[in-house]
């Protein structure tokens, strides 16, 4: 599909484009926004479960893009960045979006391999920070979970920054937001999976842990972490740090514990023990 | 000390906190700036290197904060978050703010245990990101680094935003800058320090190394890492991570060495093994 010169800002095409920053914060109607040459590779690719409506380039982006998004389905859009910046709202200074569409979301259980596979899932229960949750999934691609579930207090991994944090992981690692009120020790019995939620007041440590073939790693709230009547229930993992210092970062925390898990569920291929 | 209450958005006292976010670019002149409860605390306490020069809150915080301020030994001015923001050039929301001065700055060889006492010391070379450096300051405390060391090319732990995404490990983790065209190996020998180099491209799997008493763990560039040239005087560590996926942010990367450096090296009291 050869691509589409546009300079009008008020082009009905680049309508989706519109007010990018207000729009993050009330939603796009079944639509994401994609920024950054890697996220676009990533969202062109048969690696992403997600379609593009369309792509905006500054027409210098093309020639480097063209041979990726030659499969991509969907219409190239070219507007120098003072259009694009226009239609935004804000600078684009790297001249590369494109708009996403999110699809049917799947179930839970249609991304977790059955037993007896190994699996390695990540949950996310309250986060609400997009660096934190885009950082969650870029940990999670990095270390091969198999997927991401999210409680509905946490936001959404389709959101603009957090696909930017996850380094384009929020397109490639599969994930289900579960319903209100979703039960995470019953959901892991379902799932076949062993919960192990880590929190700085974890009854085991990480290191002590042998870690199981199928696991369903839980990682609560920045702020207050896990509700206490929750971890009762629960197998808890904490990582023990220097006296006096608050505490990880949630994300950074989550990392630690993949990368313990990953290298002995399998995920990690090539490694040696 | 009582606190003085100011109205004057232009009264010279406040001349420290104008224009924040420019000055953030050009730098304050043996100052910086400390933002929200958790980092003042920080800075009034023993545990901070650094000298408050004097502190900015809104009315409504001084009575949380007074009793911890009580040795700050700087004025403390009270204003309004409307003569904060007007001051500072942007919302002041937390309404809680501190001038630190950055005293002299410590040699490398002053900050280092000497052998055969365990250490364990990070360094960063060209890190470029002030989140990144941030976020490597705050795995430096959790994990007990006994010192952070930064080659020329990396900015400065002291930058608004890294002391902030640091939680205030900015000001209580002793960091010494080196100067231009610093040799990572000399200086490793010289302070009797082991030198690993953590990248995806290293020799060596973080999980098999036996780790050293006395380590000194490096990070490289977030884009490009560390030279070939230099790579190649050293040893390296990679973590192993799932196939086609780019690789973990720099301070995550770093996060899971420190884990593992300091569960060996005593950094981090109480660890099992």
């Amino acid at each position: 599909m050869s691509p589409v010169a546009i300079e009008d800002p008020a082009d009905p095409r680049l309508a989706p484009y519109a007010a990018m920053r207000e729009r993050d914060l009330v939603g796009r109607a079944g639509r994401f926004i994609v920024e950054g040459e890697v996220t676009l590779r990533l969202l062109a690719s048969t690696r992403s479960r997600f379609r593009a409506e369309s792509v905006l380039l500054a027409p210098e982006r093309w020639p480097g893009l063209a041979a990726d998004l030659g499969g991509i389905g969907a219409p190239v859009y070219l507007a120098g960045k003072a259009v694009m910046s226009a239609v935004a709202g804000f600078p684009i200074h790297r001249g590369v979006l494109a708009v996403g569409l999110r699809g049917s979301e799947p179930d839970a259980e249609a991304l977790v391999p059955p037993a007896p596979a190994p699996a390695l899932v990540l949950g996310l229960a309250g986060l609400t920070n997009h660096d934190n949750v885009g950082g969650c999934f870029r940990n999670a691609a990095a270390f091969g979970a198999d997927a991401v579930l999210l409680d509905a207090a946490t936001c959404d991994p389709l959101y603009r920054k957090a696909i930017r944090v996850s380094a384009g992981a929020a397109l490639i690692t599969p994930f289900a937001q579960l319903a209100a009120g979703a039960d995470w020790p019953a959901l892991a019995v379902r799932l076949g999976l062993e919960l192990l939620a880590l929190s700085p007041s974890g009854a085991e440590t990480l290191d002590g842990l042998a870690p199981p073939r199928r696991t369903l790693l839980l990682l609560g709230t920045e702020g207050p972490g896990l509700a206490p009547a929750l971890m009762a229930r629960m197998r808890t993992l904490r990582i023990p740090m220097a006296p006096g210092f608050d505490s990880l970062n949630v994300a950074t925390a989550g990392a630690i514990a993949l990368h313990r898990l990953a290298s002995r569920s399998g995920s990690v291929p090539g490694e040696e023990y």
